[in-house]
C-alpha cells in the first residue's frame, strides 16, 4: 500500500488507529477454544467487530510462533481474511526482524512474497545491510526501530554520542539516507511523550507506528500534539487495551466498542 | 546444556565448531528435492556427517521461515533428530529476537520450551526487559548481538559515547549487570579480527559465537589469538563454507571433511 493509499484511509475513516493482534491462546475466551482454529477464530471476529474503525493490524509474531506450525497456520489464515475480506486495511508484520544481508533478504521473501503483509517492523543494530533487503518492494514498508515503548529502551537508545546525539536520533539520520519516507516508517513508543517534539526534528516527514497506548500508559493527545504531522504520519496501535477489553462471549462487540472510542477521540484530534 | 557440560565436549572432541544450519531450499542438492521433507533430509545428512568433528548446531530461523508452516516443521524435526542422536550437541536458534517484556517472554516459551534448544541469538536495542525473559531458564543461553560480522556493524555499533565508549562495549557491559558468564554470551564477528582484544577487556570471561570464518573472510587463527581463554571461550561458526562446499550427490561427504578441516585446525589452536 502506498504512502498516499494509507493517508486516504486514515482521512476517509477518520482514523489512524492499527489494532495489535497479539492473540494469546492463554487469553483468549474459553468457549472458542473448542474450535478447530481458535487463533483463527478469534482474530476474524475482532477484525469483524474493529474495522469499520481502524486502518491497520498489526499481528505481533511472537504470539504465533508461540504455537509452532499450528500459529503460522493460523497468522497466514488471518493475513488472508484481511487481504480478501479488508483489502483496504494496511498489514504489518511485527517480527524486529534483522540479520546479515543474505538472511534478511530471506526475511523479507517470507514477510514481503510468501505472506504479502504490507509492512515489517526492523531492527537497526545491525545497520544498513540488514535494512536494505526489505526495501524495494514496490508499496512495501520497513518500520524501523527507534525509540520503543519499554523501560529498556533508555539502555541503549539514549546513549549520547560524543556530538550529544542520541542513538535513536543516529539511527533516524542514518536510515533515511537508505529509504525515502515513501518507504520507511519508524516505531516510537506512545510513553515517550515530548520526546515526540525531538524525533519530529530529524524525521519531519515520516510516519510513524506509536506503540504504548492504553495497556502501557501513553497518552494519544500528547502523540499528537507533538508527533502529528499534515498528512497525520501516525499509525496509534493498541492491542490489550482493545482485544482483551472483555473476556467473556461478549469479547468481539466490546473489542469493536473500545475500538470506536478510540478512534472517536483521534477524529477529534485530526487536522 | 551447562557451560561445564560445553566445555568437556569441546576438549573431548578438540573443536569449537558450529556448524550454521542455513538450509536454503534454493541451494540444496537437486536429488533431495523429490523427497517428502528435502530441508529435513539435507539436514540429516549434514548432521551425521559432521558431528564427530563439531559441538554445536545453529539453524538460522530465517531459512525456516522463508517456507511457512512446512519450514517450521522442517525444523522441528531437526531438533528433535538432533536431541534424540547427537544429546551432546549445544543447539542455537539464531533468531535475533527481542521484543517488549511481555513479548519476549512469549519468543522465550517458543524456543526454550517449545522447541526446548540450548541458547537463543537476541538482539540488544530494546535492552534489558527484552532481553531478560529469555533468562532464568537452566542450562538456557542468551546469545547477544555485540559486533557482528557485517558491514552494516559499523553504521550504530561503534559510535562512541561522551566517554569513548562504543555502543557494543556498552551493550557488553551493561548485560553483564543481567546475568552471568554461564548464561549469556556474545556474537562476535570473525571479520572484527583484533577487535576481539577490545572485546576480552569488557568480557573476560564469556563465550563469543563467532560467525563470519569462511564465506564472510574472518581469520580463525586471528580470532584464537586475540579471542580464546583458558576454558577456550569460543563456538566458532561455519554455515556455508561446510554445508554448500559440494552440491552434488556428495553433499553431505565434503561436508563433513571441511568440517574435519576446520576441528583440525582448530585442535592445533587449542589450548
Amino acid at each position: 500500500m502506498t504512502r498516499k493509499e494509507l493517508v486516504e484511509q486514515i482521512m476517509k475513516k477518520r482514523s489512524f488507529l492499527c489494532v495489535g493482534l497479539d492473540t494469546d491462546i492463554k487469553k483468549i475466551p474459553e468457549h472458542l477454544l473448542d474450535t478447530e482454529d481458535p487463533i483463527f477464530e478469534f482474530n476474524k471476529a475482532i477484525i469483524d467487530a474493529t474495522a469499520p474503525w481502524c486502518v491497520a493490524y498489526k499481528p505481533n509474531l511472537a504470539f504465533y510462533e508461540a504455537l509452532g506450525a499450528k500459529g503460522q497456520l493460523a497468522l497466514e489464515k488471518t493475513v488472508a481474511y484481511l487481504k480478501k475480506n479488508y483489502p483496504e486495511q494496511f498489514i504489518i508484520a511485527d517480527a524486529k526482524r534483522g540479520d546479515i544481508g543474505n538472511t534478511s533478504k530471506l526475511y523479507a521473501r517470507s514477510f514481503f512474497e510468501y505472506l504479502d503483509v504490507d509492512a515489517v517492523t526492523v531492527a537497526p543494530y545491525m545497520g544498513e545491510d540488514s535494512v536494505t533487503p526489505f526495501l524495494g518492494y514496490e508499496g512495501k514498508w520497513v518500520i524501523l526501530l527507534a525509540l520503543t515503548s519499554n523501560k529498556g529502551s533508555h539502555d541503549f537508545q539514549l546513549i549520547r554520542d560524543e556530538n550529544g546525539n542520541r542513538l535513536f536520533e543516529n539511527v533516524i539520520k542514518k536510515s533515511q539516507e537508505w529509504a525515502s519516507p515513501d518507504e520507511m516508517m519508524y516505531v516510537v513508543g506512545a510513553t515517550q511523550g515530548q520526546m515526540f517534539e525531538d524525533i519530529r526534528r530529524v524525521a519531519p516527514k515520516s510516519f510513524l507506528l506509536v506503540p504504548g497506548v492504553g495497556a502501557q500508559g501513553g497518552s494519544l493527545e500528547e502523540v499528537c500534539r507533538y508527533g502529528m504531522i499534515d498528512d497525520c504520519g501516525l499509525l496509534v496501535n493498541s492491542s490489550r487495551g482493545i482485544i482483551y477489553a472483555s473476556t467473556g462471549r461478549d469479547f468481539a462487540e466490546v473489542a469493536g466498542a473500545e475500538a470506536k472510542k478510540l478512534r472517536d477521540q483521534m477524529d477529534g484530534l485530526l487536522k
